[in-house]
This record gives structure tokens, C-alpha cells and sequence, in this order.
């Protein structure tokens, strides 16, 4: 196989990937994925905080504690959540993705996405990982990529590349998508494989980090699902030397590619929402600390009146410095200034001047948008990103299941 | 004047009020209203708790540390926020309508509504405080009720009655929408009136019991506003005895008529959001505390999934159990039930049987929709209201300002 054609979770060495369609989605379209390590890897995941959990993350919770991993198995189409033997299920997943991949359960990883309260076809299922499992291969990771998506628009791929001494190390990941879309669940699936040599105890620092600056960055409709799951695994096979502190030059460099990789593909979800017609920056800065600035951001990206200005591409900056004003961080409503596509819409608590509206209009028409507060109070900043509030989400989510 | 023509915040005795138009908005609607007692009342109130306050909000905080207090003066069509001289303004409206009722002013409260941004017109306003107070009087409340709204689609007033030893007492009140309409505000503002007599301090209890139970129990799309306030004046007109403990008979009666009158005008308030198709009651029961109740119902009922498959007349129960497990409260999902339109769906963390949604279909194609989530781990409950999420409120708050 070309190098070329290794992409996604399969650019790193040792990588391997399979998809293909086992019956769960009812149009045959790519529903099973496989993603594997030809060597034991160190793994970490974050999941969903969302009291109803899905078996699927509860059994991949349980397989964190092994010291090693080797597979990940995901199905899309049926999210394996509240149905009839669900747990049973997912452990029999993890069970026979183990026996062909040639592992111990304990180090599988299961992931399903879907619609919930259905029981999962699980002999569909278990027979499909049998037929895919021969196709695992270092270009399978397009495969992987197509088959995890349920209405997403694109497949979601993203790469990184770094040295560590000598050696080429490489990060790759896929996603699929949340919020706004079909989201029944809107559910978000990503990955993410390293070759990189990590202690386990340290890439669950780094998964940690990268996770806060990325997909805990995003929001669509505020809703959380009950599969969420971020995994990421380092098997080392880049023979890079072993990263075993959280600190350091090689740590930052790792954390710096993992995070890149992360936010690429957290964008690509938020980019890839139906109904979704703006990319929206929201940036705060000289805020007291980085957990404030981050709160006013996020406040301003979940507001419904700011997301349907936007889709209106109206400045509607009044409904911005509210949505600021209720994030739950004190500041001097004098102090702050405003930019709205990098220009001054109110500066030092007053409008600028009259013809601010002319200069921001047009702006407001292109597809990415960029909303800069400065709370004029302190050094820390945070940057989140969001999406416009459009008729077609309202269309999609009033139609599902129609 | 007849007894049948007093309404609202002019039902109870002593009260008076006027509207009228001073021409803040253009078209020459009513947008300026005065509710004041004959004699000195004790008052309180709860103010928004957004950073970003309008000024007459300032001003009101301030004036709620005069023993007494005799008047609110109201504007509608801007709400003097984040605009030129708005605490200068905010305060020659209390001293106007302080004169022209009499007292001094401190005794006098302010209110503005409307856009944000632009100077209010306070030479038209100041005229038109002078033009409506000799207009003064008790049959006056439907006007104050007209001159207060936005762009509600009806005047809110609601009224109670009570015996405290031998007296009649009367409680009524007035309110404008807030939220899901043309909310660049999203303000809601509430004035409540009664002619009992009660001691300063028993009031702001009774204020914040009654207004935990009722206007923090309503969600429109979660934002909150520069300008929002309930205020409660008290004139002891009825000659009832005064009540000077929290506890006890009278006290209990006059929270429950405050709490009634409250509930019924925020009840109004969520049914009069333009776009608003369904008026949805989420009760949650089983909790471990109440906090815990109010938060699962208030989470499903901001859910813009549960909203917008509400529009869509969508028994969605997994999006409903989905926005109940991120509220951040614990429970165990094996044994939850959930009844829509009084219907099971959803029992011990089952779906009930497979003809549940035929029986639920019908239902929801009403008005009024009815959630109900028992959490199986407690004795506490709380209800929350809220709207649908419908194409309206995209084509409203997107054409906004266009």
C-alpha cells in the first residue's frame, strides 16, 4: 500500500482501519468500523457527562483501565442507548472485535451511534466485525472515516505531523458530527491514533489538555449526548523516544500536534451542521482568567438570539453584550469594546461612531464570521466557535423521525 | 368610578394608574404608563442578574432602600440601556414622576423596555409623565397594561383575592413578554400591587418565595435581559392587619395570592411569545431535593431538541431523557418514568409497550403539552414552563432590526 494512501487514524504507523456496511442502517450504506493498532497501545478517553450514558461508553469506561489497547470497534445507525440488552451488547462488540484483532477484550473499545431505545441487531452486528476484519490495512482509515457518520455531510479527517529527535512522529483523527444536524442524540464520535511513545499516566494529562482546547470549545445546540467520546491512542510505533512527563519540550510538542488535530476536527463539526450556514468565531480577550473569558465565549455562542441575528447577518451587538452580561463573570460594562468581523462596533461601553453598521454589513455576508469582545479587565483570553440558528435546523430536528 | 372597571395593579385599593402615548415609539402607540398608590406603601423587588444592567434598573436598586415608596413610571419602545445619558435620564424620569404624584424621589421606581443602544427622548418623555398623571386613577390599570408592552400580542393582568381576619384583600399585577417575540431584550417586566399591610422586611421574603415559584419557573430561549424586574408594592389600603412575620396564617394566604397572580401573569408571558405554537408544563417528581427537580425540568425545557420536536408534535423521549441527564443532577436511569400528555412512555428505564406513541400522537397536536419525568429517587418536584421552538422564532429574531 502507498503512503498516500494512509489517511485519517491510519497515518500514523502501526495504524490499521476497516469499513463497510453490516445491515444496521436500513439503506446499506457503511455502518461498521474498526479501528486497530498492530501492537499494544496506551489509550485515554474522555466521555460524556450526561447521566443517561449509553453501554457503549459505560464498557469503554471499563476498558480504560487496561494497560493497554489494541482496538476500537464502532457502528453507526442504532446507538445501542436505553434498548434491550444494551450492555450485553456492547461487551459481546468488544468481545469478538478482541478475537479477530487478536487481543483481550479488556483492551477493545466500543463506540455506536444513532437512533436510541432500538434494539441493536447485535448478530448483524457481530458478523459484520467477522466480515470486516480481514480488510483491516493501513489506507482503511477513509473507510473508518465514511462509516462512522450518521447525517453527517462530509467525512471528517484531520492530520499532524512532528519531530520528536530524530524521528517523524504523526498524529491523525477522525470525527463525526453533533448538535444540529439529525441530533437525536447528537452525538460526537472522534479519534484519534499516534505513533508517538507516551506513558499511559501522561497521555491521559495530554488527552486531557488537548480535549479542553478543542472539543470542549465547540457548541451547537448545548445539548450533550449520551455517547459522546473522545478516545486517543500511542502505540509508539514511530520508535520516537518515550514521553514520560507531563512537561517538557517533547510533552508540548505531542500536546501541540494532538490539540491541532483536535481543533481541526471540532471545527469540522461545527462547520458541518445541517442547517448550519456560519462559521462563528467568538473570541473574548483581557478577561480576569482563561475559565472567564471561556464562559463569556461560550455564552455568547449559545445564545439563540445571537445565532439568529447571525443567520439574519444582522450586528446585533446589543444581543452579544447581553449573552456577555449573563455568563455568570463580573465586569465593567464601561470598559468593554466590541469587534464584529475585525471591526469596532462599541468601544469603552459607548457605539462607535454612526457608520460602524456600513463597514460590518457586508462582512456579515461571507460565511465566516468572527465576534471579538474585550472585557477590558485582566490578561486571560479563550476563542470557542460556533454556528448560526437557521430554518433548516428547525426543519431537520422538527421532521426527525417523521 | 365602578368597581368593575379596576383590573390588575389597580384591583387592590389605593391604587391608581394611567397610559398613554409620548411618542418614544414612532408609531404613536401607547408607551408610557405611571401605577401609583395614594398613600405611602412599602415596596420590593428582583432585578435582573445580568452584568450588563440598564440604567433604570440602577436607579430602581437604588430607590428600593426608601422605607416607602409611591410610584413606577414606565416607558416602552426604548429601554435606555447602553445609551447616552441613561442614568442621567432614568433619573429625571423618577424625580418627574415623583413630582407630579407628590413625593419624593426615592419613592419613585423606573422602567424602560424596548431597543437598546439609542438615547431615549427624554424631552417627550418628561412632557408626557406631565400630560398622563392628572389621568391618574383606579380604572387605570388596562391602559398601564397596554402602555407596557412590546411587542406582546395582548395586555397581561391578573388578579387574587384574599381574607385576612375580616378584610378583603385584593393582590393584582401586570406584565410584558419577554423572550422568543422581538426579544433584542428578551425583557420581562412585572408590577404587582396589594392592599394588604406588611412590614418592609416580611415583604422581600414574600417577593422572592413568590417570584422563585413563578417568573423563575418560566424559560423562552434561556436569555436573560438587561432591564428584566418584578416589583411589589404593598399599601395596607384594605385595612387588614398588618403582617409582620414570615410565617404563619397571613403571611401564608398573601404568599399564596402574590405566588397566584405571579404564576398566572408568567404562565402569560410564555403563552404570548410570537412563534409560540405550544404552551409546554414540565414537572419533574421523585427528586432528592427541589433544586434537583427544577434543574432536570428546567434543562428539558430549554433544550432546543426537545423544543423544536415539540413544534414538530414529536413524542421524542430521548431527547428528553437525553436533556435531563446533563441538568448536572444524579439519578439513576433504570429507574425513571416519563409521561407525555399524560401518557407512559417510558417505565424503570423501559420504553413501555410498542403502541405508546399512538396514544400520544393525538395528544400532542393540542396547545398545551404536559411532560412528566418521575425520577424514582425522592420526594421533591417542581414544574417549569415553556414554549415550542418553531420557524417563527428564526423568522422573528433573524428579521429583527431589518
Amino acid at each position: 500500500m502507498s503512503n498516500a494512501k494512509r489517511s485519517g487514524v491510519t497515518a500514523p504507523k502501526g495504524f490499521m482501519a476497516a469499513g463497510g456496511a453490516c445491515g444496521v442502517k436500513p439503506d446499506g450504506s457503511f455502518d461498521l468500523a474498526l479501528i486497530a493498532s498492530d501492537r499494544p497501545a496506551v489509550a485515554w478517553g474522555v466521555f460524556t457527562k450526561n447521566v443517561v450514558k449509553g453501554a457503549p461508553v459505560i464498557v469503554s469506561k471499563e476498558n480504560l483501565r487496561s494497560k493497554t489497547s489494541r482496538v476500537i470497534v464502532v457502528n453507526s445507525g442504532n446507538a445501542n442507548v436505553l434498548a434491550e440488552n444494551d450492555y450485553k451488547n456492547a461487551k459481546a462488540m468488544a468481545q469478538t472485535a478482541a478475537e479477530f484483532v487478536g487481543c483481550a477484550p479488556r483492551e477493545a473499545f466500543v463506540a455506536s451511534t444513532g437512533v436510541i431505545g432500538q434494539p441493536l441487531p447485535i448478530e448483524k452486528v457481530l458478523k459484520g466485525i467477522e466480515t470486516i476484519a480481514p480488510y483491516l490495512r493501513p489506507s482503511g482509515g477513509k473507510d473508518a472515516a465514511k462509516a462512522i457518520m450518521t447525517t453527517d455531510l462530509a467525512a471528517k479527517e484531520a492530520q499532524a505531523e512532528l519531530k520528536i529527535g530524530s524521528k517523524d512522529v504523526l498524529v491523525g483523527g477522525v470525527a463525526k458530527g453533533s448538535g444540529m444536524i439529525h441530533p437525536s442524540m447528537a452525538t460526537m464520535l472522534a479519534f484519534v491514533t499516534t505513533d508517538a511513545a507516551i506513558s499511559r499516566p501522561v497521555l491521559k494529562k495530554l488527552v486531557k489538555e488537548a480535549n479542553e482546547a478543542s472539543f470542549n470549545r465547540i457548541t451547537v445546540d448545548g445539548d450533550t449526548s449520551t455517547s459522546d467520546m473522545l478516545l486517543v491512542m500511542a502505540n509508539g510505533a514511530s520508535g520516537a523516544e518515550l514521553i514520560d512527563k507531563p512537561s517538557g519540550q517533547r510533552y508540548a510538542k505531542l500536546l501541540s500536534a494532538v490539540t491541532s488535530v483536535c481543533v481541526d476536527l471540532a471545527r469540522k463539526v461545527v462547520k458541518d451542521g445541517e442547517g448550519a450556514t456560519k462559521f462563528v468565531s467568538v473570541k473574548v480577550t483581557s478577561a480576569k482568567t482563561e475559565k472567564a473569558a471561556k464562559s463569556v465565549a461560550m455564552s455568547i455562542a449559545r445564545s439563540s438570539l445571537v445565532k439568529t441575528a447571525l443567520f439574519g447577518e444582522d450586528a446585533n451587538w446589543g444581543r452579544i453584550l447581553c449573552a456577555a452580561g449573563y455568563a455568570g463573570v463580573n465586569f465593567d460594562p464601561s470598559k468593554i469594546s466590541l469587534n464584529i468581523c475585525g471591526k469596532p462596533v462599541f468601544q469603552n461601553g459607548k457605539l462607535v461612531s454612526a457608520d460602524w453598521e456600513k463597514k460590518v454589513a457586508p462582512l456579515l455576508k461571507k460565511r465566516d464570521v468572527e465576534i471579538s469582545l474585550d472585557l477590558g479587565g485582566g490578561n486571560a483570553s479563550a476563542e470557542v466557535w460556533t454556528c448560526d440558528l437557521s430554518h433548516d435546523y428547525i426543519r431537520i430536528n422538527t421532521e426527525y423521525r417523521n
